[in-house]
């Protein structure tokens, strides 16, 4: 599609990363904003054309020159620096006192440098890590996790909303990626109990499924039970959150506790165990595959 | 008080242990059907005679012998069988036909040999334990797991809805049991993952009640983190479900995730977290004070 | 073979139980003492009669009448229950002021339990646990841990030199059985960090002999190390001491760590992890086979 | 000291790095060998030279100048990557096809840049990290894990000698450290695992130096049992192997089993404990002291 005409209070924006979560993110952004993306391999930028109303460019530099704001959602720490700060890289090319969003997730350390990077070639930064997944993203009801400074967040605030259910800003530079690290710790040893669990009912003999129904309106019940029980029964796994993505936070959150003297002991074990997933190739499986895990083990008996 | 006329469809029933849970259930009870207590320490059960009305016995084996149904809700495995077969035990004072329903933790084999006994003195067995707390039992909205025949769980359900905004049979005797072990299993792992994030939280400068609050809508929600993290944070233990009944639970699931063969890594540590926990005092405290064993490591330092 | 002619310092003894641990020991035993053997299969009786000097009893009862001294080497806590006080049980059968050694690994409270029921049939009663496996019985050289009385234990030291290179009293009745629980404590953390090394040193390119020939003269050095090695690295598990006895074991340590309030964290968490052996078939194996479920978990990926 | 005349076979060497090892160490060499040293505090350096014969340079380059073999002793990555290609960094300065010998413990990744740095530099390289602590260190008694060239490592050996009881070539540039860390992963579980049983052993009654009397002699024994029992019942920490130091090995080794997908459950859990062991005080306390965090939480009780 081509472009519309800019609606009152449109801003110029440009969306650097057009993969299982950016694709539909920048999607929503153009149903209320002038956009322009980018992304390496040239066939998803052309493909997200074709869906929405935007403009694609060469190269990242290219995308980012006219924008007021610059959104990115990447892979992990040096993906993020090689397009920031790498040869080419966008903070030198951003028009001064515009903003910069990397919605990637990755580590607070990473946020902090691209921050003072950012702020070295006059543009603003808020590292804003999100969760709720690919269906999150398509549905545009995401959540938000913004580290940067209040008046910048607060810019970003209604911008955000076009893919965002919820949008917080919890501190300066890096305590978004902070408190995504905070969301997976607590979803490890979560997962893995409940992973436990239904492999327990099983083995008990129990219809899981009614087992589930029955606590999970209890003491016992989290999201994951909800929303994972029936696949995790199934062994179903070839959808959701990837385990080599949940190590890769995972890593980031184990080095930040080896600095801010965290103890993190189930949360180290669990990513251990996400290495005995990968290796049963599990590397692209749903968190929740800890059970497939526990159940190979029996399955060979 | 004083036992009021009995209301059509109004049963004869025995409630045995007038501890946290029991006394309110059996309060519940009272509204409804006819009642006789009976509580080993006298004083309970006076007291229960005063809010209440219904009567109290002597004996446990005079508490039951006019009764068609009754309950009871003790400690652990011992407490159980002693009030059961043990001298003057309650199964062989029942009368024939009748029904009797124990809400208390215990091990599953606990449930299938006084299932066994029951059967052998002619009345019939269904265990029951519940959850949801002493709030629950208060409010009449516990949930409660059902194992025994089908027939008995039907007869049994109507009335249960005294004191439970949700009751499922689950299979035949010790099924509930299983159930229960199911959902401490779940809490174990969920609880520990909890309480690392909130520490993270700490550490990392975050203020963990605005970190819960961004990431309790999302894949990291659990009942837990919506009804412990305020006192977790204030480090407020002393209410709740002990820790040593906690362990007594995770004991029975650990012995028989022995016999079904299970693999049970995160319970497993997780328990004997929780003996730090009673090392630091800890024993009466709520299950989420496995947070103050990650702080109080840190606290000396 | 029939019975020799008394030596002199020869006693009358009975050896219960000769399996893979009984049968040389009681060999050994026949030396330098008169033995009369019982086994519940009767095959290994015979079997063992023709290879040593010895007579054979029909039933344990018959065995011990005239012992001064009786040796048993059964499987768990319900058997040597069985045999000494379940129906026709030894106890009853020894002379007034005989000795019971039982050389079983057992928990600690089955020790104190037969220990009072000796007292009360007349009878002396010492906990003996070996360590040193199949080879070390076969040589008479096993290592033995006692616990009971001083004199009792001083009396039975003379004879234990038959199969023992060492043998030492640790403390009152069960004494013996909490010293081999802290062997087998250790043995767990140890071999499963072994395993961890070796895999690890398999991944990472190295010829894991070499690197053990290297570091097994230092700080990482152990029994298991020097003697475990050859055949972790071949994946060869068809011996030494198996898994489920292992299992056994660690269930009496974590019972009774519970009991007195011992930390049991990597104990508790690598009896999970032979729960794992024992679902991919390996019940029978060598505890050093945690490695093979490192392994298992690698070799499909 | 003033430096001796050269005896037959002298080599000119530096050593770079007089800590708690590095000063015994370039002492050993010494004895045989020219030897100049740096250490980035002068006072260590002066120190040094009044205890040996040989001398010092201001700066590191000016110490390998003439250098036929350069050995260094440092921290950690950081560490080795400054000294030896930072600012005035030593693999410029030294003689074309000279040899450098790096004895730090570091990642393999650090061990191969530095490789790859060094053959840039027309210098050859191999990584020796140590293990025997500061005692071995004293005694000249230490082993010594190589990764480089064959030719290079050979050339190394007689030299080692002057401080190593065993020094062993495992495989190309990176070798050497690949090794330490499958010695620190042994190490890990095996500590705990020990710290586990001696803690058991008090809370039973036991003396635990009895306990370890009789069972170091079979299939539970470990050097870290032999020689650290006694100073772990007697709750001594202040000496040997740094907890802080540990972490630093095993922060590589398990950044190392990321990449070459080994899994560590018990390596990563341990780890976290030494965090714990942080928070009590402990960061330069012994390995052993495992121990006192079992027991911390026990004194409060
Ligand atoms: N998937 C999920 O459920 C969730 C993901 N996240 C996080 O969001 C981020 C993105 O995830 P997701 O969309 O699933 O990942 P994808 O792998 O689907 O997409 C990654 C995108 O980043 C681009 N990219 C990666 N590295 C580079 C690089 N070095 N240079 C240029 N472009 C690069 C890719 O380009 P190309 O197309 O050329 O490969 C692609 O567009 C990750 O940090 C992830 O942890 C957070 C919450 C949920
Ligand atoms: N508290 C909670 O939040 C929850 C508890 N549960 C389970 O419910 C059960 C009861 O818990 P709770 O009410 O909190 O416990 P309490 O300790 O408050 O009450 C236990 C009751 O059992 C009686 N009792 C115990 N042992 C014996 C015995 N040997 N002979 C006679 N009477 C005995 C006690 O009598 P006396 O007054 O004389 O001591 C008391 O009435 C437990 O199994 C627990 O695991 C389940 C879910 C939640
Ligand atoms: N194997 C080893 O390396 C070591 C073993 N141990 C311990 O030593 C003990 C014996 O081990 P091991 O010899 O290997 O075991 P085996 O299974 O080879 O032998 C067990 C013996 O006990 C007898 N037995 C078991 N249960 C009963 C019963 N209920 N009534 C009568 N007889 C019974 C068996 O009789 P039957 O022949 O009829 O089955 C057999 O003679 C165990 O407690 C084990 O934990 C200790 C150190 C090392």
């Amino acid at each position: 599609m081509t472009q519309k005409d800019p609606q009152p209070g449109s801003l110029k924006t440009t969306f650097i990363g057009l993969g299982v979560m950016g694709f539909p993110m920048a999607g929503h952004l153009a149903a209320r904003h002038e956009v322009t993306v980018f992304n390496r391999s040239a066939d998803k930028a052309s493909r997200w054309t074709e869906h929405y109303a935007g403009q694609r460019a060469e190269t990242p530099a290219e995308a980012v020159k006219d924008a007021d704001m610059v959104f990115c959602c990447l892979g992990a720490d040096e993906d993020v620096e090689a397009i920031l700060t790498g040869e080419g890289g966008v903070l030198n090319a951003m028009k001064s006192g515009s903003l910069l969003c990397d919605h990637t997730t990755t580590s607070a350390e990473l946020a902090r440098r691209m921050g003072v990077a950012a702020t070295e070639a006059g543009v603003r930064f808020v590292d804003a890590p999100v969760s709720g997944g690919q269906k999150g993203a398509e549905d545009g009801a995401l959540t938000i996790m913004m580290g940067g400074a209040e008046k910048d967040c607060d810019e970003l605030l209604p911008v955000l909303e076009c893919y965002a259910k919820r949008a917080r800003r919890l501190g300066e530079v890096g305590a978004g990626q902070l408190t995504k690290m905070v969301n997976q710790i607590c979803i490890a040893g979560l997962v893995q109990g409940l992973a436990e669990g239904i492999q327990f009912a099983k083995k008990a003999g129990l219809d899981p499924a009614e087992v589930v129904d029955v606590i999970s309106k209890g003491a016992a019940q989290s999201w994951q039970m909800e929303n994972r029980y029936q696949t995790m029964i199934e062994g179903q796994y070839d959808f959701g959150f990837a385990v080599e993505w949940m190590r890769k936070d995972l890593n980031y959150a184990l080095a930040e506790g080896r600095r801010n003297k965290s103890h993190l002991p189930v949360t180290a074990l669990v990513d251990q165990f996400y290495s005995e997933v990968e290796s049963l190739g599990g590397a692209r499986w749903d968190t929740s595959s800890l059970l497939a895990r526990l159940e190979n083990l029996s399955r060979t008996s």
